[in-house]
């Protein structure tokens, strides 16, 4: 993509992010409407819908040759990667939202032939703008993010992750879980991978995995990853495909190489 | 403790927390000397030690009939609860501090003859300070928090834990923590015991659980817990004792029972 055609890009999205976000924000404490999706604990509001139909709205008007593949069903069916397509959560972390009001994320990945070239992850009450373009680093309301660190031992190393991956499961041996838990020097859990995707950038985690997610969770977080030195694969170290869900391993290059053979790969089903 | 006693005591603690976080917000970028007390991941920095000495600084100046009871050695050899006792963790959530640069707080309980009746936890980068007086009501920057929610059912609740206790450990059956974890609705880790409680109050998490906590992570949580409808035991259901570590478990009453009695004391060791 030609850098002033993302340029224009990322100021026209940045803008609507932060429009839906102040919206959010003004209605953060109206009656929601909340449905469940895949499992009793798979939330949707009509929050989530009511963003997802703005940007739709917004991109179908003002970039008509764009597409769309996002959560909650205003996007489009795709086959492929190609053209350009924005890949949206209108809200990461939907049961953070209902439960807690806060902690959660708006998050936007602009994909070009396939390649990450825009991402914007917007904590919405918090008001912090996590965002990147490719090959222009990533920043923090607009102060750039410095590389990762890479010298972080693993038992150093703090991890975000689900607790049900430790517990039997379809995806993964949770007792290799177990070990990483217990070799490493803390775990996390925040509940929006949007955020722990943008953690990991910032470096206050270093790393995140979970063995189920759609392209929306991690989309803008793998474009703002790779802006800082950081690397994103499926637990099996094979490039993440945006047409499916995965499993998603996300950390800085240190602790990248170990956890993935000691662990990931090990305790793979 | 007579009130009027209890509000002069109030302010003036308060406006040493407010002081000592300012403090910290302003050497938050400072080099820190990292050391380790009980495992390589049991972190102290100079800034724990500093504000604890600030506090029995301030308090053997003005209470010099008071006690303390404290993380980093300031603080006096206590075999009773009698008296006036401020219990103190200068930076609840060193790891966070260290690695985040925020997620960490100010934690101090003053208990009467083993009465606890001022809490006070103050999340210093955030700027965000829950207080309670016992029978006043709990406060968060001022504004009182209501009363918990009495009609949560556990596969709808949110919960608190260490992933640790999903792997084997010497105190809980890893089994049944990780039955509960695929009961409730979702589970977070934060790193921070008084954060935690504080969560707990504000309804944002319904319980919170861990099997060895010291006085100082809890001793603030538990008065301010109290006052929102809140319960705090052992995880087998017992007072807690603030001379020596506990395991804890605190949430809305809702849950309380259920999780006490079908997988906390099922699974104690």
């Amino acid at each position: 993509m030609n850098a002033n055609v993302r340029e224009t890009l990322f100021r026209q999205a940045k803008e609507w992010v932060l429009e839906a976000g102040s919206t959010i924000r003004t209605k953060i404490n109206d009656p929601l409407t909340i449905d469940t999706k895949s499992n009793p604990n798979d939330l949707v509001t009509t929050m989530d819908k009511d963003t997802e139909a703005f940007f739709a709205g917004k991109i179908r008007e003002t970039f008509p040759e764009h597409f769309i593949l996002s959560e909650e069903g205003f996007g489009d069916e795709l086959s492929t990667m190609d053209g350009t397509i924005w890949i949206i959560d209108p809200i990461d972390g939907t049961m953070n939202f209902v439960h807690q009001k806060r902690n959660f994320a708006i998050s936007i990945g602009i994909y070009h032939d396939g390649i990450g070239e825009i991402g914007l992850i917007y904590d919405v009450m918090g008001d912090v703008l996590y965002s990147a373009q490719r090959t222009k680093g990533a920043y923090k309301n607009g102060q750039e993010i410095p590389a990762l660190k890479t010298d972080i031992p693993l038992k150093e190393a703090i991890l975000s992750l689900n607790h049900f991956w430790l517990c039997e499961n379809r995806l993964v041996n949770e007792k290799e879980m177990q070990r990483l838990v217990k070799t490493v020097r803390g775990t996390r859990t925040y509940g929006s991978a949007a955020l722990e995707f943008a953690y990991t950038a910032e470096g206050i985690i270093d790393g995140y995995l979970t063995m189920s997610l759609a392209p929306w969770d991690i989309a803008a977080g793998m474009v703002i990853l790779e802006e800082v030195g950081g690397v994103t694969t499926t637990a099996d170290g094979k490039p993440v495909n945006m047409l499916t869900k995965n499993s998603v391993f996300t950390s800085n290059r240190c602790v990248q190489k170990e956890i993935l053979n000691d662990f990931l790969i090990k305790g793979k089903k």
